[in-house]
């Protein structure tokens, strides 16, 4: 099957949102309405680094996609288009049905466009660039946060990095963790009800500790965070009774939550967004002038996620 | 090194254009002037398929985003931004220095500004999404090609597909046509230059008769090309002289020039076209009602770049 044969069959559905041109000529052709900015991102998961080998295509194909679409919930921005880079060891017609079903699945839920790729022969790897749109000037950055906001974490982190834990050593997780890691669920709808609603917004996907740290960095801030306060799963409640091994939470990545600051003023909007969406938002700590991050109840050091 | 320090040593230039936001938070932030659509695409190059190994660190960069700027200039597009995911065996500083040294010069050369990217490590593979701006509805498609345009093709074809051959056989290319290989130079003027003047372009990057065959495609149409007119180098008419493998400028990629079909009313305008940008324009045929692709003077045929 040659290249254009294989994007027709498995990469050309129909689609969610009105794209002037797309999959099957040089470029995808987009509008974008005035007033609006472009947020864009990209990802690229590699088998046996970001994933273990033998993970389902339809696992593969869902988190590369969620960890992009973190990335926009990360901004506040709707998700419109993505393009697809994906490298192949060879032509698997059970594996591209199910990667491209998948695929259109998540697609389909959050309404965002494939409009164009590339497919290579070489070891199992998928870049995705995802594209989203936000009014003009209200996106969630970095370095918004201000002495005196509030911390929140979304639902809860640290199952992932168990599930991955459990897998290198050797050991079968639990259903609910392995879905955690494998099936993340992007805080898209959180992110964009935050517009206007919190200062500063990260996703976390390098462990709380890394992420915090850069919206640390980049507002010029410290903060105190309660580790008691962090929101666990009960599963990995009990399983730091144990181990005590709260670098799992702290620097372990993939949960893909959202980690955002808000102004005391603005914490009574949170409860309705709760409601609004069915999820948790728990306050762990606050933006301090001190430019330290200070976990009160630690005095470890945990390794964090090096990309080298 | 973690990826944070290697993306602000290497890919944290000075920009060409003003972008809100680049590198540095969860997306790039990007404003589009109203009555302009998006044109984006995506390509991938890795070693061993798309260059050859031991190739150098500042060839791979040319050739990663000159490829994509190519399908921007089939569409006449004005490179804006891109974003770049990029895949490493290690952490070598004196390749990163080279890479990013010859991308940056491209970079500011076609004034498009890098926004994102995302480093990992693996075999050695970059993916570039390139994105372009182009007044709304003008774009060149590969769909409006009209019975009785003439077909032309810039620039000679088909040196590149010799060079990648004599690599192949073990044999040392001349460095003119190792440039043409390493170094292709995307016909962005050309394409923005024919915004109004040409129906239909393509780039050639999988072959002249393959590429041409999407455009015959896409419009629903035919053509017929007369194989002595077709552009050639003089290094390559002195090779098919002696091998008569007119495979090489008829079914070899990598050329990066394009294929467009222009009414006869509108040839007058490519003479100032080809004045204004130091190039040639070739005619090599004209397209047909007849939907098959004749190739006069050539009765054999070539096997096309597969992807799988």
């Amino acid at each position: 099957m040659n290249e254009f044969d294989l994007i027709e069959k498995y990469f050309n559905w129909k689609q969610a949102n009105k794209i002037e041109l797309s999959v099957g000529d040089d470029c995808a052709l987009i509008s974008i309405d005035a007033n609006y900015q472009l947020a864009t991102s990209v990802d690229t998961l590699i088998e046996g680094v970001h994933f273990p080998q033998k993970t389902s295509p339809a696992d593969v194909a869902h988190k590369a996609l969620a960890v992009n679409l973190s990335d926009l919930a990360a901004m506040g921005a709707t998700p419109k288009y993505f393009t697809l880079a994906l490298t192949l060891p060879e032509f698997d017609q059970h594996w591209l049905e199910q990667f491209s079903s998948s695929l259109r699945s998540l697609s389909d839920e959050y309404k965002i466009n494939l409009v164009g790729g590339d497919t290579t022969k070489g070891k199992l790897s998928i870049t995705i660039n995802v594209t989203g749109t936000i009014p003009s000037g209200q996106a969630l950055l970095r370095s918004s946060a201000k002495v005196g906001d509030a911390i929140f974490v979304s639902n809860t982190i640290g199952d992932a990095a168990l599930a991955w834990q459990q897998i290198q050593q050797g050991v079968n997780p639990s259903m609910k963790l392995l879905r955690q890691f494998n099936m993340p669920n992007p805080q898209v709808s959180l992110g964009q009800a935050l517009l206007g609603v919190a200062n500063a917004c990260i996703d976390i996907s390098d462990g709380l500790e890394q992420d915090l740290g850069h919206i640390l960095d980049g507002s010029d801030v410290g903060a105190n965070i309660n580790l008691a306060d962090i929101p666990l799963s009960q599963e990995l409640s009990d399983h730091l009774e144990k181990t005590s091994d709260w670098c799992l939470p702290l620097a372990g990545g993939d949960d893909y939550q959202l980690c955002f600051s808000v102004p005391e003023t603005r914490i009574d909007d949170l409860k309705k967004i709760e409601i609004d969406l069915g999820i948790t938002l728990t306050k762990i700590g606050v933006i301090t002038k001190n430019k330290n991050l200070k976990i009160v109840g630690f005095d470890k050091t945990c390794q964090s996620y090096q990309h080298f």
